[in-house]
């Protein structure tokens, strides 16, 4: 059968993920290196990602600010003093102007900084800061911050959206009066991505906490959503953190409590990024583009005249206006391009418009609607169009696409649910099923592996992960339903905790 | 009489200005020189402001993309080329990593990138570079795009909101197929602005054309919106600019015409900027703070539960809890904060909450409403508390909302309009009216100037500009509606066109 785009998710993943973006018309490489475009179409689903986290974040008590792009490089001395080897890849501010000399324009030698300044990879030194002079007393507590903002993180491979040098994402920040209090902020954003993923995105994702050695730099606890590309690796999708009061002590954000005491603060942040347009596109798209779930759809229902150049279309476009007007409650979208209806029709399917509304003649004269679901596309061979009463068609529209949203999140629950294998306890079935690291690109897809171990710390921990990484597998995280049994994976001890083993982005 | 605040507008209005800024809790300066933290107040009116313009942006046919924060050299080197003296204040990233050497924290010598990077200071580079990739045919006409960014330039004096290092803005970028649909365009964006000023900032402005040395490099016509702070001076809130083909040659956007030719788009840009927050501050504000119109109020209604920490406080909280309800259709919020009624009350004054609503025992019995209007705090030297029956109040909120945002407008109006001089034709006179540039720091408010010039070019707007700037004036447009008589009060000669003078932020 033939396809929109040029290439299969089997031929070849990283390809096919690269041709989705391109013939979706998503995003595209920029003259700096590293750093995207995001087009219109792909800008239109990151208006929808931070539309609806952001009424989750304010219902569940949080305000925006935001803060500067630049962080002084003393703020991250502090950091440097405690970590050895400190390098980090950051953009860094030196001058602040240009120069012609000598004809050649240049950074100005006399506007040298006296101290440079890094574009921000991360807010927290600077919300810190922040905090240590807004947080006084006890009142002032919970302090629920959240900041919608570009980041940089120097990246010498990057992949449109999946790993950029600059992203775009959401930072929140907060600070409690102790343990529980942020230990349920934590936990309670973790739910509020977990749900969002699930119930806008439709993307299955497994909430859990990271092991020891994958938390966050200075967390206590660092939990993740993980979910399942069709190539079978995780992406981590977005993670919050419990900070205890390291953080605290090191920026001093100290409150004084209703007994009078000092105290330091117990912080947490959470991070969700561009990131997650990747994870759409790697868990719904298909071998003729992207397939989006109407809740993030720029366009959820696409009309497409089909125009003749001549006196009729006059007909064909104003029975699509009557219908665009009665769908007012969605988003539609009449494509009024003077080209082919069938070009129209494939490219609304590569960008995954969830309905494409095809309008002829004849069907302006029958009060019909032809009509295409892009989780549905063939029959057979063959667009498979479907012809309804206009007003069964606007009646149902608000059904049909509540059906497309649940279909594509099942679709990708039953694949991620028969890709987690749970039959696997020794390490030696492991690395027989996963195969080696040099295997690993190419291969069949892989599942994850769900199984148990004994929770080992420190030094045992690093031979755990050691012994992972001869196979390219990393732990994702031990999700929050625990039913641990049997013997642990690594040890053969007994098991304490389940864990997800994967190949990962 | 006392005020809110600690300082009025008549005794030092910068200094005002500063204490608006602090009191109403809306940003404050970083540890980063020239760049501020946006508080969660002064963040929820540039949301209004941000979501208000870009559903006019959508109406008008844009489409929102984002482009990368950084800007190759390159790219900046060939307008140097054309500019005498070029040097720019603008962020230098020259290094991709810092490093500890020695136990020291900086910037990796290693990590020197091979062409520095600039923050952008505008995208006009690398949006015309995407539009020469985007732009094929007049098919792909117009080029409608607008993004919302940060954007940096190196401030020597920064003020917040209206002059930072970084601020925000949105920058409207557009090709046409040539100069009529160019410039319908530009004068339909400048419309835009004058309308979203005027009706939901409340901020009165004159639209006109900037003069020929103020125009933006390289533009063919530079608009602007101009709106009178109460000290006077004149506040550029928005500009938008028809850029001929310069750009175009510059970067390559050409495009094939239906006849099969290739012809060079006549592009557009277009922006305003957070310091439509200091526009607000300056048009609206008064000796106890901030006024908020109506339309970009975070909280438009702001109800004060009377608390003593008694078991009435149930019934107090419950009655408010119920008016909010009823008031669904708006923005409410109830401080719950466990402070004097009399405090909360006066920091929602310093804010500049439209309506705030005082709750005590005896509203809630007798089911009235207390509540202050924001545009009429005083009774004399007493708060001017007006006493309603709920059900008045509930269904009167919509009118009493729209009152108050009018009043805002037609006090801002009536004070530009009052304050712009129409009888100075003579240079003698305007330089007896203004005083010299030595004298204008401290003194007494003055007006703008309405006069008519034979509008020069070349050398004689030179030294024009050069006597005005003896006065710390400059022109700062020529109305859109023109009604030119009488001469031209620089040279005596016949004037043909009107224009305004005026101090300027």
């Amino acid at each position: 059968m033939e396809h929109a785009l040029p290439i299969t998710r089997r031929a070849n993943f990283a390809e096919w993920y690269q041709a989705v973006v391109k013939m979706a018309d998503l995003a595209e490489t920029s003259p700096v290196r590293g750093c995207m475009v995001i087009k219109p179409w792909g800008w239109g689903i990151w208006e929808r990602i931070q539309q609806d986290l952001d009424r989750r974040f304010k219902e569940t008590g949080h305000e925006n600010c935001y803060f500067p792009l630049f962080i002084p490089m003393s703020f991250l001395a502090k950091e440097a003093e405690h970590v050895e080897g400190f390098a980090k890849e950051m953009a860094v501010v030196t001058h602040h102007r240009l120069k012609t000399i000598d004809g050649k324009l240049q950074p100005d030698p006399e506007a040298l900084l006296e101290e440079p300044l890094i574009v921000r990879p991360t807010s927290e030194t600077i919300i810190g800061d922040a905090f240590s002079r807004w947080i006084q007393s006890y009142r002032d507590l919970p302090m629920l911050v959240n900041q919608w903002a570009n980041v940089v993180r120097w990246e010498m491979r990057p992949r449109l959206f999946l790993r950029t040098t600059e992203f775009l994402w959401q930072e929140g920040h907060t600070a409690h009066v102790d343990h529980d209090d942020a230990m349920r902020e934590t936990r309670q954003m973790l739910e509020v991505y977990r749900s969002f993923a699930e119930d806008v995105l439709a993307m299955p994702v497994v909430a859990g906490e990271k092991s020891e050695n994958e938390r966050f730099p200075g967390a206590d606890n660092t939990y993740s959503i993980e979910a399942m590309m069709q190539d079978g690796k995780a992406l981590q999708a977005g993670t919050s953190h419990y900070l205890g009061t390291h953080f605290a002590k090191a920026q001093n954000i100290r409150y004084q409590t209703a007994a009078g005491d000092l105290a330091f603060c117990h912080t947490t942040s959470w991070g969700v990024s561009t990131r997650l347009i990747g994870g759409v596109i790697m868990t719904h798209g298909d071998d003729d583009g992207l397939r989006l779930p109407p809740a993030i759809a720029p366009h959820q229902i696409v009309i497409v005249p089909m125009l003749r150049d001549k006196p009729e279309d006059a007909d064909v476009l104003a029975y699509a206006d009557s219908i665009a007007k009665e769908l007012g409650a969605f988003r539609v979208f009449i494509d009024r391009k003077a080209t082919k209806a069938v070009e129209k029709r494939w490219n609304w399917v590569r960008r995954g418009a969830p309905v494409i509304v095809e309008i002829g003649g004849r069907d302006a004269a029958a009060a019909k609607v032809t009509f295409l679901r892009r989780d549905q596309v063939y029959d057979g061979a063959k667009a498979k169009m479907q012809s309804i009463d206009r007003a069964a068609f606007v009646g149902g529209a608000a059904a049909l696409l509540a059906d497309i949203q649940r279909t594509l999140h099942s679709e990708a629950k039953a694949r991620m649910t028969a890709s987690i294998r749970t039959d696997i306890h020794e390490f030696g079935a492991l690395a027989e099923y996963f195969g080696s690291a040099e295997e690993a690109d190419g291969a069949e897809p892989k599942g994850w592996v769900r199984t148990g171990w004994s929770k080992p710390t420190g030094a045992a921990l690093e031979a755990v992960t050691e012994r992972l990484k001869g196979f390219a597998l990393t732990i994702r995280n031990a999700p929050l339903d625990q039913r641990p049994s049997g013997k642990c994976i690594f040890t053969g001890a007994p098991a304490t905790e389940e864990i997800l083993i994967a190949r990962s982005y």
